[in-house]
């Protein structure tokens, strides 16, 4: 029978955020309150910035703002992830809308939808399949170069909105040539480059200035983290005032989203499916990432594959509430953070501010310049440019330094899922051949002892028909031409030995490639008068090969529960060599 | 300087045919002479036949049976291995050309012979990177699976031209449509049927009888070889005679292929790149697969890097002289193989054969039916279709079980092409998983030694602020995250712990994402007033340390030789625990 304190846990299990409200405390709803309003200040125009670099009306951020955080906060593990639209899941939104077999469907708004719905479901599965661990797939290079490669994409396509400047190249999102050659008027590039400006100001210079004024840190925090809002707010004046030719956002319905439920055509669903594996890729990858920096700074656990449930209900919710696929935001975290946040209470209460807004402000979006999000997406994303982090890797790791320029460039010139694709098989690549290479030592006797070591680091007893060979690595596909090699080269090594015993203390598992070599090996050393045997085999190794004729096979070769049992058997006519 | 002796070694490295030349013998010869001639005799039917199967002309597949298997035969290492057109191979060339974007680019010889060009360059590129080892990305029951899949699309591409049944689908192969459509005469049905009863008899029941009979194996042999041939004499004999409207192979020009240099545009180039990767990759395995199964029946070597030699230089030569990619076949080497062919003597002597069939005999080619070459292609795939093996492999281990059935229906369902990634795909998945859970021992000292083993297996003594750990891999981005969480977990279980040494004695890499993760864990310890230390580390592993701010940030903790060093130093105010 299930205990109820085990229930218990269970239940907390899937839905974290219990843990931490049953002993919710004041001093933590102070800090989540101010940190809520700080986030969600932070929250409008990133929304709406990133909607518009996805190449999707606005609504589609903000919506991904409200009810999303909403269910990760009752299901993810992290206290401090604000989950909600990212740079890097918006460009790469943008790279699948403006695929040529995406772009003739036509409806991006609905293919933005189905994106969010598949990227949720990816999540569950892999949830399901407890995939939590995949986040290994990645190695930190190639997360970087991808991550630099994505940020110089999208520095791309934003630099021209803002300076409207004649760029040769775009980026993935084809419509900003449209709106450069229509926007650009003086006032654009005016608006543009203020806002940049006042968004440096309210960085590092007023922070620092705040605190030489001997302002509290909370208040210097409060401030410095309202430059988006001001820059934004400020901005839209300047529009409305001169009145002039610049490129604004655009109408914003007002009030709450509609369930969604137009979900297209299954053709539709299948040409998206890759494009949602990537994102729901990267967006788990990324949001586990910046979920452990903050975890770990304060000693919490985050648990993989919860959060593949937390982030896939969140996107899932996404789809039916009009929003974009959404993801942990590296920048609004570590402002969540950084404003004193707690738990996910200063993200329920962030997504309530939001929902008032979207009530009650959505008009007042309508007239806020292109540029000055494009000024916002700019200053957000430019820190995620870690070039240098190149030469680092290329120094301490020549392999991993090669997997992350090649992710780079991949993405650079082929490609957001190219250039992850080509990052993830180098990375595999490059796994493969370190781990093909087992340690296999020859051993023998300790003299006076039934202890077995490597003969070329301790001085042991061998004998002349016996080679006992140690394989210290599970028998895999990945392998098992190097074990077939070594043995075949020490045998060549020496020909008199006519019982080969293969010590596998150190073995888990032999797959299916494995076992058919070993058969192979085996017969052609019967051929030869030599014969095979087994020591030291664990249980569920046994287990496994019995289910197989591999024993049968193997005649007259035994199978020996010790190595000192074998060597008592096959040498009763040897003397022992000293070594 | 380089000696005589080692400049031979190198030639002979390069020429493999130079070691058995040296030595051949009047004995050797015989037995190649007579495995020549019944290759050859295969070889008629298969190239005409493959290169149809492909959508091809059937000179395209004559031609890749004359100077590939001459050039493989100086370069290769497999003294019995069948060079030419093969099935697997002919279904992979209809899939590319039949794929929208290159169908559209019209041309489909120049396209064989690019593909030819680029698996022959893609080979070479591996050869020069010594990749030969990556024959181990494939995995058995992924071949399987991919093989049983694609020899499923042969049949069923090809049932309908030898019985003029209306299948609903005709694979890959969009060209057998219209044949049958235009083909359906009562004549079709009969020869196809005919041709494959004669070519069954030629089989086992044929074998069996001339047994009996008393014949001499090697007559036994050379007359069952011939059913092929004598399949399409009379399947010929038979057309010609009744003069219907069966569908024939067509004009073959006679005489030799022209150099051929019209190589078409860069853009045709690259789109058909990722198809000659997957052919060449396939031609790769199944090739080395095959000519290890003979050569280890010899006991001779198969030199993986040079098969990529010798197989990438016959696709170029193929590409130059007008005929599609080639790769070993199997059902051809083991004709060759059992009907005594000794070196590669047999397949220079087969080559010339062809030769002379083109010069002479072309124009007798025209009156082939397809219908026959459908029964020949028929009776050569279906041993390669094991279903069965799925079962087998399914007990045995479950995840390669999944991977075989998902390649199969990957290869079905999705193409060629997309199946053996996602068999690859899942093969690496579950090694990563596998091999991601690294041993990791806490150790203590046997007492009165200085000999350190695990806690578990032996009493040892131990100190209650001493946590030693020795980690049993080298540390990379698979499992940085399993040793990390061991370590948290220990240290809960363990709170009173001031000083951890890691003891790498097994280490021998640390990658980029394992040292951040390393340098994070230490921090996060040391704000915990716990202090990380290293023992027992590798000459390399210490000087890619040092490269790095490794051992700085590590400071108070330290680098010590001996594992003993660490406890002498560091539980000086300590008392051993007995474990």
């Amino acid at each position: 029978m299930t205990s109820p304190n085990y229930r218990e846990s269970r239940f907390m299990q899937l839905f974290p955020i219990v843990s931490w409200l049953k002993s919710y405390t004041r001093e933590e709803f102070n800090g989540d309150l101010f940190a809520g309003i700080i986030t969600a200040i932070l929250l409008v125009p990133q929304g709406i910035a990133y909607a518009i670099l996805a190449g999707l009306p606005p609504q589609l951020g903000l919506y991904a703002s409200i009810l999303p955080p909403v269910f990760y906060a009752l299901l993810g593990t992290s206290r401090t992830l604000s989950v909600g639209p990212v740079s890097i899941a918006a460009i790469m939104i943008a790279s699948a809308l403006n695929a040529p077999e995406i772009g003739v469907l036509g409806d991006s708004v609905q293919s933005a939808l189905i994106l969010s719905a598949e990227s949720g479901i990816i999540m569950l599965l892999m949830a399901l399949l407890r995939m939590g661990g995949l986040v290994n797939f990645i190695s930190h290079p190639v997360l970087t170069g991808f991550t630099s490669g994505a940020a110089l994409l999208i520095i791309g396509s934003q630099l021209p909105q803002l300076f409207g400047l004649a760029t040769p190249s775009c980026g993935v999102d084809m419509a900003c040539y449209r709106d450069y050659v229509s926007g650009f008027v003086p006032a654009t590039l005016l608006i543009g480059v203020a806002a940049l400006g006042l968004l440096v100001f309210f960085g590092k210079p007023l922070t620092l200035l705040l605190k030489k004024m001997g302002l509290s840190p909370a208040l210097t925090t409060a401030i410095s983290k309202c430059g988006p809002l001001l820059t934004i707010v400020l901005a839209t004046l300047a529009v409305t005032y001169f009145n002039q030719q610049v490129a604004v956002v655009g109408h914003v319905p007002a009030g709450f989203p509609e369930l969604n439920t137009a979900f297209g055509t299954l053709e539709k669903w299948r040409l998206l499916l890759p494009y949602s594996g990537f994102i729901a890729l990267i967006a788990y990858v990324e949001s586990v990432a910046i979920a452990k920096v903050t975890a770990n700074l304060r000693g919490e656990k985050i648990a993989p594959n919860q959060e593949l449930v937390g982030l896939g209900v969140a996107n899932l919710i996404a789809a039916l509430s009009g929003g974009m696929p959404v993801a942990g935001g590296f920048s609004r975290t570590m402002v969540n953070f950084s404003a004193g946040a707690r738990t996910q209470m200063a993200m329920l209460i962030a997504a309530g501010l939001l929902a008032l807004a979207v009530i009650f402000f959505s008009p007042w979006f309508e007239n806020i310049p292109k540029a000055a999000l494009a000024a916002i997406i700019l200053v957000a994303i430019i820190p995620l440019v870690k070039l240098g982090n190149i030469l680092v890797t290329w120094r301490y790791d020549r392999g991993d330094g090669i997997a992350e320029i090649a992710t780079l460039l991949g993405v650079l010139i082929y490609g957001i899922e190219e250039g992850i694709t080509l990052g993830i098989i180098l990375t595999l690549i490059s796994y493969l051949r370190k781990t093909s290479h087992p340690h296999i030592a020859v051993v023998g006797r300790l003299p006076g002892s039934e202890h077995y070591r490597n003969i070329k680091r301790h001085s042991v007893e061998t004998w002349p028909h016996l080679l006992l060979l140690r394989i210290d690595e599970s028998i895999t596909f990945a392998n098992i031409n190097y074990i077939e090699d070594f043995i075949n080269a020490e045998l060549r090594r020496q020909p008199g030995i006519k019982h080969i015993v293969l010590i596998f203390t150190s073995i888990s598992d032999i797959d299916t490639t494995a076992l058919e070599a070993l058969e192979n090996l085996n017969q052609l050393l019967q051929a030869a008068n030599k014969t095979v045997h087994i020591a030291e085999a664990k249980g569920p190794v046994l287990d496994k090969l019995e289910k197989t004729d591999f024993f049968k096979q193997l005649k007259p070769g035994k199978v020996f529960f010790h190595t000192e049992d074998a060597v008592r058997e096959l040498c009763l006519d040897d003397t022992a060599h000293q070594y």
